[in-house]
């Protein structure tokens, strides 16, 4: 067991920690997510989130507006909690094993980053005296994707005795809901109606439907118990809940075990799902369990070996570095049927929506350490394109896709059009992570299938919303910024970067590829025309940045600056996040930020501006932005290691680091904060490494901030494997694999060969 | 009878004009307003709002937000549809009279505005051949505010026979809904429970509840027959509904007639609101009906003698005028327990709620007709001040009143802020007014004990909303203008110039009262000192209004002239208005108007730019100006006036006046538009006659537009009674009563004496 690669925190079954364990010790595989919920169950009152989900599993809802207005959106998707396999309740010669009512000695849980599973060990004394220790290994299968597993272990330490077991496969359970908090779902409907449900040869099975989406999903559970006695077994149904009753002597000083198999599926990606997980469930139960602990293994060794990152220095940075990089990869879709939500598969925060930043601050991560998941995060934007389309349609667009700000479907699920619909950078960012993914990968391929069409159908866009003013400026009126402190304005900086780097890369990558049979038929279809091309690149090149001549910064919009400043430092502490405590309209009218804007432009796109314009506005905004969103430290970092202050560039990165594994917002209970995640990885690649992916071609500039000693990662880069290590004395970028690569280093070229490292010493 | 004092229209009973009729026959008094329904019902499916309404009666109804953001209104109040008294169902020898099922050879409607009634008579013949002539003659008396009266009357024409009548109270009744268009509640419940009912002595009665605002409402109805042979009546109670049953003989070429005696009262205004309508019952029955109608004909004949406008050369526009005048009067609150909602009390568009355009577009003409109205009107806004200090709260404001942008209770109903709450030019409206009306009455007790609390406190959020900016001007962001075609926007011209004259005149009243004891008091209660009177008078000086040098006219906001103007002249028919047709973010990108804007800050405060300014502006938004709100062509036709461009004064001001009596935006059948009718008399006031109420006293400088050969209007200044008249070859004004005065023609002062009028001849 290498150091770092297991996260082991006390287990006080504590209701006020109950949560927060839920999302920390979820069990995720990119397809099914379950909450590390408790399978004795808790008593009543006690909070909790019993969550199971399946990616891009959703119903649609009516989301009434307030006061109707032409084409809002008026109905939106949610994702499921499907069927609860969990349930597993335990009496020991007649006395319940319930933890969270008390009774134990001493308890833990661990995820094992590199076994791929986690488990909850406690140690119980009954009433009567009779003590256990149980022990609940759960796993998500990476290579079987329906396929959950837990291995229910019980010793009897100071008896023997009988253990009876109920375990349950419930069909119809509920949604979580909290109407106190806007981030959540304010209703908890039971989405799912059961079609059918029963037992077949001791199997569990039971297919259920959402009404208005027309969804079905499968699940199957059964089960193996490994003890010396004999056990049996009966099935019985109670109260719609599926009921295996197993009873098992245990003996003094030893252990029995119950294997439960549960296997998931759903009609978007199967035909016959029930089909489908009895064949699951089959083949899991004739393979050995110790089998399917291997190639979880071997998978997450393949992974990390891509990955891996470390950190001297700071073991609990590199602990929670690497807690996030396994998260994200439990997040990441198995295919183009889903995208990545907001909190991954560990909860229904944001209702299960993927946002733009997925693109913005996972895709890079995927790009340098598992292209292919990149590329399946992209063709789910390119799958949804159409509905990108209508959604511009409704918004009164006369051609171009714009994505939706929020989604499951590709549908726009936004309630507040002016933070939502009008949030058009989103199609900056997918434009970008095309391109990034693009130029990491070379996947011509990818470009000409799926790429290019999106890039010009996001670029139209810009045209079909921009006007040239009276000075020849391209302007871009009336969209909202990542900030939503401040909503509908007229020429937001990243915006308008965003836009122009969009229009750009359509228009040059077209140019590049227009020769291709594929891209000429692609142009034909799109009635594409090279005046338009033209446009683009016109629109690109007079492109209004706002830029102020007295501070020497870009202002966020146009009227950002004229507006009074927030007082930070005089807001109370209990204020924050201001977006709960004060009305948007008073919000709108400050200067004060949510998270990074301009900030996050000038890392992404440098070479608009001077080093002095960003640093200057660098800490101009520092100044004014709260960090009410989990998007904004990591950002903050990135562009502090390329201003070179490494000091905040380290102690922002801290604050994105550790936000989920220390619960820095307070609110992982809902969920991990999967793009922070993404955006904790760019912090130390593109900022203190200072990876940057160009049409150049791949350049670096690492430090390291006082206060670690050293860091390493091994990457990806078309086709080959790279190593990048720096210490406080230099840096060294390492060919593992692949051909000879040129790499820049502050304006200058080195060719890395596997024998020659480039290196640099300081 | 004078002409032009009778609508007369005929009726078809057909279906698509019976909800127009509904409302243009509606009879209405202030506190109870009646729909001018069939009281013999109309077929399944015929489409009626049958409607009963009191003013300022109110349910509470949740309005969940689509996404709850941070203090938004979740709750709204809307209008009731109280009890249905109205219905009457006759049957001739067992053949049922239902006139919209067909049979009539004859029919019309009147409105008789001299006498206060309504009339609709039908000459019917029945299946079998019976023909008979029914009248039913409908009242909402001025003087007994509580009693609504119907005298229905069966003409025998061909046959002798039995009349047999049920007469209907129904105590639960649904409001109208319709849930395609936004400016309708889309919902249709039944709010009001009933508490109890029942007979006594032949009286019918109600008591109804509201549960959610714990507003009562009680109702009462009986009868009297006028017949010559003798009638038996009868009373039961039938599915909820008190039904009275009258048999009658009828004999042919004779007439038999039920007075029909209703009356209202609610337990806002009444203690024991049952008692209450027993009491106006018992009266009314006891006075004899001619009696009544009398003291109507009383009541209008003061009035138009305070306010008839004689229209020479287009007896349409005349008729169409005095229309208006009469609707305004029904509309008027009696008490300060309700407001004029926007469509009056004849119908339950926008919700019954009340809106900015009372005090802009109203108040103006009851300041001048009957100023004890005007009162009435903003006591209203004086005794919800706690309600709007409480809004501004919300909004995060420090300090001062946000009167709410709609509203029954003086509690925000806005359920998108952007164009809602975000329109503080609300404020402006109710201290233009409260300043209007204390300039044309002198009533300085109101202005100590209400008006200047309300000045002080509107001015308050000004200071509190705006900002300086680096070069010292004041600016005021986030709100939203009269148009709603752009939203929260930055120095919005027409805004910040009622902002500055908010604050001018607070502090300019503030410092002339202030020696005053009861003012002092004031001040000490609203903690205010002469820093703050300072500050205001400050920002008020400081305050920035938007100049275009290169167009040479006022933006409407900082960034309006920035976007692309939208080519009214290319947008289909169809599409208008265009609030019903595309997104609002789409809308918010163009220069396109709903209504006037900039054009109206003109008109109220031309002091503020050149004649050239205004004029160039005038045109300006004359081209992007669809008028889709119905407050926008009354405000172009006195802007015009002011400019001199008299065609187009007149043509603007036909379309203000014809709106609802021609229907010309095809929505009068949700209730009349009383803010238009309002502006429809300000265009002719302000308009034409020039007639101006400033600090510096009255002025006049009126014009008769080509079309017309003359015109005049009498009107009440500062205790006095005056009439101007204007003919195309020269004006007059005339003092009827009181004291001599000085009047300001093109910057010229003359007195006017009872026995020396102003005269001016051309």
């Amino acid at each position: 067991m290498q150091t770092g690669m297991r996260i082991v925190r006390k287990e006080n079954y504590d209701p006020k920690e109950l949560n927060l364990n839920e999302t920390l010790f979820s069990n995720a595989n990119g397809y099914i997510g379950i909450r590390g919920t408790l399978e004795e169950g808790v008593p009543d009152g006690f909070p909790t989130m019993r969550g199971q989900y399946l990616a891009g599993a959703y119903e649609i809802i009516p989301m009434k507006q307030a006061e109707s207005l032409c084409n809002l959106v008026e109905k939106k998707q949610t994702m499921l909690n499907i069927c609860d396999t969990q349930t597993i309740r335990l009496t020991i010669d007649g006395e319940e094993f319930m933890p969270a009512k008390g009774g134990n000695i001493r308890a833990e849980r661990i995820l094992d980053m590199e076994a791929g599973y986690t488990e909850r060990t406690t140690h119980w004394k009954s009433p009567s005296g009779k003590e256990i220790r149980v022990s609940v290994k759960r796993m998500a299968h990476f290579m079987v994707k329906e396929l959950f597993t837990i291995e229910y272990s019980i010793e009897a330490l100071n008896f023997s005795g009988e253990a009876v077991i109920d375990s349950c496969h419930t069909a119809q359970v509920a949604n979580f809901s909290d109407s106190e908090d806007p981030r959540l779902a304010d209703e908890s409907p039971c989405y799912l109606k059961t079609v059918e449900q029963g037992f077949w040869k001791g199997t569990s099975y039971s297919v259920t439907r959402a009404e208005n989406s027309g969804m079905t999903i499968a699940a199957a559970t059964d089960h193996i118990v490994i003890s010396e006695g004999r056990s049996d077994s009966m099935v019985r149904e109670e109260g719609g809940c599926l009921i295996t009753r197993l009873r098992i002597p245990v003996r003094k000083n030893s252990t029995v075990t119950v294997l439960k198999y549960a296997a998931f599926s759903d009609s978007v990606r199967e035909k016959d799902p029930k089909a489908k997980v009895m064949q699951v469930l089959s083949d899991a139960m004739h393979e050995d369990i110790s089998g399917l602990y291997e190639r979880q293994k071997e998978y997450l060794s393949r992974f990390f070996e891509r990955s891996k990152m470390m950190i001297e220095g700071d073991d609990e940075l590199e602990e929670a570095v690497r807690f996030n990089m396994y998260q994200l990869l439990a997040a990441a879709p198995c295919d183009s049927h889903s995208g990545i939500a907001a909190k991954g598969l560990t909860g229904e925060g944001y209702e299960g929506h993927y946002f733009w930043d997925t693109e913005m601050y996972i895709v890079p991560f995927f790009t340098l350490t598992d292209p292919a998941l990149a590329r399946n995060i992209l063709s789910f934007r390119y799958a949804t394109l159409d509905k990108a389309r209508s959604n511009a349609k409704l918004v009164g667009h006369k051609k171009g896709a714009l994505y939706p700000w929020r989604t499951i479907t590709g549908v726009e699920c936004s309630g507040y059009f002016p933070s939502g619909t009008a949030a058009y950078h989103i199609n900056g960012a997918i434009s970008y992570a095309v391109n990034l993914y693009y130029l990491a990968t070379g996947d011509d391929g990818f470009m000409k299938e799926m790429g290019l069409e999106m890039l010009i159908e996001t670029a139209r866009l810009w045209l079909d919303t921009g006007v040239y003013d009276r000075k020849g400026r391209f302007l871009i009126h009336e969209v909202t910024g990542p900030d939503e402190y401040t909503c509908m304005v007229s020429n937001n900086y990243y915006t308008n970067a965003c836009a122009k780097y969009n229009l750009e890369t359509a228009a040059g990558l077209y140019e590049r590829f227009s020769s291709e049979p594929e891209v000429a038929a692609l142009a034909a279809r799109l009635s594409l025309s090279d005046s338009e091309i033209a446009e683009m690149k016109a629109a690109a090149e007079h492109m209004y940045l706002p830029y102020d001549e007295e501070y020497g910064i870009n202002p966020q919009d146009d009227s950002f600056l004229d507006k009074p400043v927030w007082d930070i430092s005089k807001t109370p502490k209990e204020d924050f996040p201001l977006l709960l405590h004060y009305h948007p309209l008073h919000l709108y009218r400050y200067q004060v930020c949510k998270q990074a804007d301009t900030v996050l432009a000038h890392f992404l796109f440098p070479s608009l501006q001077s080093k002095e314009t960003m640093e200057k506005s660098f800490r101009y905004y520092e100044k004014i932005t709260t960090h009410d969103s989990s998007l904004s430290t990591c950002v903050f970092s990135m562009t502090a290691s390329m201003l070179g202050l490494k000091e905040e560039a380290l102690s922002y990165f801290g604050d994105s680091a550790k936000l989920d594994l220390m619960n820095r917002h307070e609110n992982t209970k809902d969920g991990v904060h999967t793009a922070n995640m993404g955006g904790c990885y760019m912090a130390i690649v593109n900022g203190f490494a200072g990876l940057r992916i160009t049409s150049a071609g791949l350049s670096v500039d690492p430090f390291v901030p006082k206060g670690l000693s050293s860091y390493s990662f091994p990457f990806t880069y078309r086709g080959r494997q790279l190593k990048l290590s720096a210490g406080t004395d230099g840096a060294e970028l390492e060919l593992i694999s692949g051909d000879d690569l040129a790499v820049t280093f502050r304006g200058d070229e080195y060719t890395v060969t596997k024998e020659k490292p480039w290196t640099y010493r300081q």
